[in-house]
């Protein structure tokens, strides 16, 4: 069950696919030395969040803001993800660079290493990597970018979760090769007819009832509104709200409690999607 | 005179502590980007040597040369180190920055887990860090940050071997803790009286039968001869030969034949200092 | 007259040296890529300063910063400046590095054109040039980096104004070798009693009516209380609140109008210190 | 066939266009910090050339080498060039950057002003803009850039010669446009039948006589042999060998040999392309 290759009509009734468990993400530290970003709330942010997205130093994060998230998620019972992305601190890991696969795939490493490396320090564990910005999108539409990461990621370690979208490459590729994957909905994004998040450079102010509701509609009627206009459905096992989005902190408050506030827990990883 | 308070043992004769077996060790990987070192004879260097020192991408080296020099080391069964620099690549980590302890700590925690996800890619086990450049002198000096920096690494891997000079804080602190440290002697650098080397920017062309007498004196005599032009009494674990002096791996060809040909062998950090 | 070497006492009577006209400067541009500092800010401070230290992207800004900064600059009548720092952008410019002379100096030339190319294509030119954080500071104590530096000022235009604090070798250097100086008053930073500030990584938060009367005192009476808690003699031609301080802009805003209302102009530097 | 739609004046018969003077550039300074790239003979190199590109600091260069470099044009009398490159150290700005078309001439401004600066100092004038590798080819293919870049060359100063392709789009602007342009044949890459260069990453040895001939031919002749075998017209002011080409200095001197023991004198640009 459960197998849909992206096609919007799989679904007969309303509530056959009401979500009991939700994981909540968001990208955090991605600072960098004396700046930061947003409302500078990464801590009250993680003390809402099941999974935190830290920036690994190539687009954002640096070694002394790592170690303080890693300390903040272990805390507050985060899990702990590598965020790599493409290495270009001035562009925010937003600009494709045309490097090769190879070459992505060692500043994944080098970068996820780093992270890791903290956490093992503190004494937790690496729950997942994702992808960050223009690299996020790049493994979406890149089979042997998809495929040579999940690939290194069954070496370094099988049960090590990835994040992407329903609608990518990369989650065809990490199926077809039997990968702990988790479905990203972008609480705070616009999606297309095809299933993907319309991608910005620039995120405006954003109504957190409104967010909330879109998304509590996608757990509950599995259905998000394009932005052509009409529903498509979505599947997914984490909702993401960017922590650079304005208001990121008032937009996850409200989206956890329409959740939990209708029976949706917001659960560790390992609840929403067992290896 | 000479009062070398670091010394671990009494040597009362010449060659009461002739030494059977030594290791090797050189920094590796050097370059960045399109850029490489000396004669960009790493590989070449790799297979003389026991320990490689693999630059971690601050002062120098980068993704895709590190997971080059992971797999050389591994070809070669060289013991894997992590080289983590100041973050200060126009200056290749030679200039001392006025950080705080905690700062370079993070430093060195995410550049070693950066080289240590590439050792777990590919199957093999990180043996040791070295520090490089001025943060190798500064933690020499630097009570606290060496304190700092032995008290992370038992947190993350007790028998993780640290590199340093006899002469120096670093030294004292690893005895004191019971961190296992391997003593280096530079085959490539001028000693002054107190035993510190007498660190330089540039370093010129080198005669290799020089280099390797002397380093073959120091180990069957356990002295070496002062820029003031006295020999002091030196102790060490292991011979280090830069890979960026001019004619590196002339160098230590003939300092590694020196030492083989009179019976002592060249082995791993294991065999030379068992934890 | 106001041959005043750092003697806190050659001033008889109040008000001898009350000032008439005065410079306010602000650092401005001190974001790098998707961050910015304090409250982005920026235009609305511009709108109220005469000098602006446009950060050079060493320790902050980027080219398209620096493209705006100079277009604010221009469009409120601001004088511009050249604000080279450290090669230090995770330290923000402020940790010492311990590089010579000569590459300091090739560091402040590069800055300097880079910032001086935006003003130009605009259509306006450099006023001054103003070295940041530790940089500052170096020179402030380090004579042959002070000669150096304005040595090229003078070769490169003799009549680009340097700021400095008259406690400084920087100081007595310019005014040495005749080059055209401006005297600043930090009135957001602590003075000790050799009527240096003191240097602070963090600064918070600040009273306006504190800091304007702080500073209007300073230009009618010609004294600073200094940390150790007694009044010491002060003269300038500038008043420097940096706009990473929290709450720069009312800061600004209150002192500005302390200095009005008191009948003591905020002028261009050509009237402050005619050359 | 083979429309030519770029050619400035009609030939019809071989050796009509022999050429009596050229212009010959390499791009200098193409190393970082402690790296040079090929054999360090940037000065033997500034010894036989017309016009130098000067690498910048983005793909590579840093301040110190940049002043070395326009010392040794300066005593050499050889045209000085901005050499700007996209912000990748790491990919030496051979990768494609998807950057806008406004941050693209922003960081074109700030590396040109900051070589600028250093020529102004040493006395001499910035001759001309070259772009490098993917930013040369983005250019090459992007209108809107082109016009971009080609407007603020005008508003910054209108003599400043641009380096380009002839089948390029940014020939194409800049003719339209009236601004001064040096079209470049490059003697050790090959060419496809569009007049394109066949953009490679890695360059291998390449024999300095066979380089020599080819670029005497084309001189001679105004033809190419293409990948595909067969002859192409091809009109050119300056001859390209770049520093990074195993062997540069023995084929820019092959080169220079086989055009002035032919007549062809190598002169400076306003000899060349009188504007």
């Amino acid at each position: 069950m459960n197998k849909r290759q992206f096609k919007p009509s799989t679904r007969t009734k309303m509530g056959e696919t009401m979500k009991r468990v939700m994981d909540l993400n968001s990208d955090m530290g991605e600072g960098f030395g004396p700046w930061s970003i947003g409302e500078g709330a990464d801590e009250a942010i993680m003390s809402q969040i099941s999974s935190a997205n830290i920036a690994t130093g190539f687009h954002a994060g640096d070694p002394n803001i790592m170690q303080r998230m890693v300390s903040y998620a272990k805390q507050y019972g985060v899990g702990i993800g590598a965020h790599p992305g493409f290495r270009d601190l001035v562009g925010f890991g937003r600009r494709d660079i045309k490097a090769s696969s190879s070459e992505l795939l060692n500043d994944v490493i080098y970068q996820t290493g780093a992270l890791r490396e903290f956490a093992h320090w503190q004494g937790v564990r690496l729950q997942h990597v994702k992808l960050h910005g223009a690299l996020y999108m790049r493994a979406a539409v890149d089979e042997e970018f998809s495929i040579a990461l999940i690939k290194a990621l069954q070496e370094i370690e099988p049960s090590l979760y990835l994040y992407c979208m329903e609608a990518s490459v990369t989650y065809q590729v990490a199926k077809r090769m039997g990968h702990p994957v988790v479905r990203e909905f972008y609480g705070d994004r616009n999606y297309d007819k095809t299933g993907s998040i319309v991608f910005t450079r620039q995120v405006g102010q954003l109504d957190p009832a409104t967010v909330a509701a879109r998304a509590l509609r996608a757990c509950t009627h599995g259905v998000v509104r394009t932005v052509e206009g009409e529903d498509i459905a979505i599947d997914f096992d984490s909702i993401c709200i960017h922590s650079d989005t304005p208001g990121a902190l008032a937009l996850i408050k409200a989206t956890k409690n329409a959740l939990t506030s209708n029976g949706i827990k917001i659960a560790s990883l390992s609840e929403v999607v067992p290896r």
